[in-house]
């Protein structure tokens, strides 16, 4: 597990790393960091990878957007103010279309939880949600900045 | 389904109806919802459905919270800037310390997209999040609220 | 003041009332809403008043958008997991260019706090955010809506 | 001023310079940052002050807490979905009982805008949050943090 002083740095054997530290508002009442900002971490996670490989998931002019087709969260132990932890992203082809991450988030040797994003590879009409291929280069480029070799 | 008129109403048949409409901050630069909102969305819902049944989930010196299990959610089509949405929430007794929601969001005839949440009932010593047992009364008052007569 | 389980209603003498109550995600480790959101209630309260009037600060294909200049807010009494709380909103011409709103939060007998938000009107180019004189309907429907007939 | 690369900086001269890199869900329809955001980013650049004083606002068992007396922020330029930019925090000792900060922000050589916080030291019953005199070693830390020598 690469140190959490280093805000984004690419793990020695598979996965990206993402070390991310718990801001105050996103606790809420029960002391803890509320439960939908978990999306918004593995979102940060892979927009850090996305820069990683030289690539954004925003460009001005751009024909494609990259709209959430699904997300899950399995928690397992809370986060507290000012904790430090690391996300590892992992990248997966799952079809021609869309692209699925998964996330395992750590404090420590203390296994905080895991999710999922899959997204889509889709024309910026967002009324329609067009779907299209994702262009040949986004996952191998991924998949280089995550150090993952194999085709898992 | 109930107009989004009434801000949450008890659906006729099955399930307990939360009527919302799409703030400006909720948007992200892709003009739609962010998708981590509709986790927000969601506990809203089961909030709004809780206070129906005369319950909440947080009460002063309470000793019981409710923290988060997993999370899931299904995006089918967009949500836009004062959009007016409906959630429909079910009730689902998982086990005898977890309760299960699931959420279907539709607009006028559209449909959003469905999710789930589980949480578990635990003592509010947060560093262990000890799971006990649900209160006995929970569940049927949350069903009677959401007008569920069955044992889905 | 209009009791609060009307969401969003004109109040009979001058001010736009608008109703709200807090959301769980809305607090933070320290029990109470936390102070970045009462920004977001000031906006809220804000389109409120324009639908009331009739109008949205976001319509596609618009040629003008209301980017902040300056927001302000004084806090006085916290608000608690499930509150309801009143917001009552006046609409100031401040200049040509920009409208000024003040906003006073109550709940019950109790003054939780005030603000100020002053917006401009400015062409959608963001990038530059040239300002614009406000359209010439704007500000009187606004302040028809909430039932300010002086010039305060 | 310091270079975007690093996270948390003292600056030479005077003021505690805290970089950050705008997130995709702090965005919103109109393509920038949502004003609201910008007072997290404060709470941040002052917690990360605290921090680098060796110091935090909230410690399990603590006494007190530092509610929010007033907010403000003045806009200038837009901030865009991935810009680096820089806070700039300076300490001001406004009374006995409360600390003020200004803030700051730009990107590049762009002012993006500039904002303050007071706070209250406060015992934490927040139900009354009855001020109590700030720690008399608070403020001579964080200055000390900030490198600032001089009594602004």
């Amino acid at each position: 597990m690469s140190p959490p002083a280093d805000p984004a740095t690419r793990n020695g054997s598979e996965g990206f790393s993402y070390s991310r530290q718990v801001k105050f508002y996103e606790t809420d009442l029960a002391g803890v960091v509320h439960f939908s900002n978990y999306f918004r971490y593995m979102e940060e996670a892979e927009h850090a990878l996305w820069q990683a490989a030289g690539l954004t998931v925003d460009r001005a002019g751009a024909e494609l957007g990259y709209p959430r087709v699904s997300a899950t969260f399995d928690y397992k132990r809370p986060l507290f103010f000012e904790d430090a932890f690391v996300i590892l992203v992992r990248v997966h082809a799952q079809s021609k279309k869309t692209i699925q991450y998964t996330f395992t988030f750590t404090r420590g040797d203390t296994i905080i939880g895991a999710g999922s994003l899959t997204i889509a590879s889709a024309t910026r009409d967002f009324q329609s949600m067009r779907a299209v291929d994702v262009p040949p280069d986004v996952i191998p480029r991924l998949k280089a900045a995550a150090g993952q070799h194999d085709d898992a």
